[in-house]
């Protein structure tokens, strides 16, 4: 029996222990979509930082040839970085080879949250079959740790993390918690709608609004890649098929 | 248009301007419905507090005649207090015209924590529609704010929110938030079996087995009273009709 636990915002994990769990950071808008993108186009690690200054400082210790400096601000990349954070942009003419490193408003602080986890997996719908099973095969309990936005709720996130769940409790036998079971029912209602569902989230409206409207449409697709982004020592790595 | 939004866990709410807001407060199992109960039957008033000493504290400015020590450590009443959580204990022999000095778990943290609103409600099942009629009745936006149950998210109040949320929007036009839109989706999926949804929820289960599932079946009952209970510096009493 495996224990599926969904925190619906990252400040759920912070009084919780971690040990002996697989953790799967979701920020469908954008964060965890972008590192799939840019982990499936082959760059060489993805280094999440909480902070313009942390990935400034960061990027001092490497070859102005081998980085990227990449993340947003209210949706905008940062004046001066090469790339924000729209999953577009990170296409394997721009990314392959290179150390991407990033920071952005949710993403990278909720992974950064969970790094006391046994694993930690980056998720998203265009990696979600592949983030579930690698899940499963782990054999730990899991815990599904939506972004949010702004330390808010986000709908997109919980959808997300409602997919996972069902797909892994349709490959073993889980004990949910509530969380979970809230994600399910609301994953089960807009199953037949997921684009129009993410697409009228808060965060999606703010995106479209401000010119990001391909993004959006672009992150419910399910399983556009099949790597498993995983935190190896602070840094994000394409697990070893 | 009001604003409706709602904060599935309290945490949610602590970078919040509440400036303007008018909140409601769910903690169905249970203090809410305790909150109800007493202020139903006649009593004084109600005094949350977020420690046992604060609370011991607090009683010694009134004669002993005057006060009943009460709440709850992981669900049990706490040696030497009057009564414990449970909304059944709260009788008016008990309670009547007396002042509730109280400290739970969840419930009177997250009272205290929305403080900042305009107005603080206290809502749960037994209370919706007056509550509700309430919040409208003020005007302005409305923010519900879920206890849940040791800063996780807790299946049965963000039903009750959910519920709260539908009947507000059949009252006014709404602008509903990320958090609202979850928690309607939740309440409708679970609308024609509430006790049942409410009694498999985590909490629920737990205070099952600690003896309390009479609490349980009793929380879920929507309009056992008429009455609203109103934060009034840093005291809950009943708004006069």
């Amino acid at each position: 029996m495996v224990r599926i636990d969904v925190a619906l915002v990252p400040q759920e994990i912070e009084a919780r222990n971690l040990n002996g769990i697989t953790a799967i950071v979701i920020d469908v808008l954008r964060a965890s979509t972008t590192i799939a993108c840019a982990i499936s186009n082959g760059c060489d690690e993805v280094i999440p930082t909480t902070s313009v200054e942390e990935a400034v400082e960061i990027s001092r210790a490497y070859a102005r040839g081998d980085y990227l400096l990449c993340g947003e601000r209210k949706g905008e990349k940062i004046e001066g970085f090469d790339l924000g954070n729209s999953p577009l942009e990170y296409t394997a003419d721009r990314v392959a080879g290179k150390k991407i490193i990033i920071t952005t408003t949710n993403g990278t602080g909720a992974i950064r949250a969970a790094k006391g986890a046994d694993d930690v997996i980056v998720g998203s719908f265009w990696n979600i079959s592949a983030a579930c099973d690698r899940a499963v095969a782990l054999g730990r309990d899991i815990l599904i740790v939506c972004a949010g936005e702004g330390r808010r709720f986000a709908l997109e996130d919980a959808v997300c993390a409602g997919m996972m769940c069902e797909r892994i409790a349709s490959m073993v036998a889980v004990d949910e918690s509530d969380g979970c079971v809230a994600a399910r029912r609301l994953y089960a209602s807009f199953r037949d709608g997921l684009e129009a569902a993410v697409a009228s989230s808060e965060h999606a409206r703010y995106l479209a609004r401000i010119g990001f409207g391909d993004d959006v449409a672009a992150a419910v697709q399910a399983d556009r890649v099949g790597v498993v982004p995983v935190l190896r020592e602070g840094h994000i790595v394409r697990r070893a098929e």
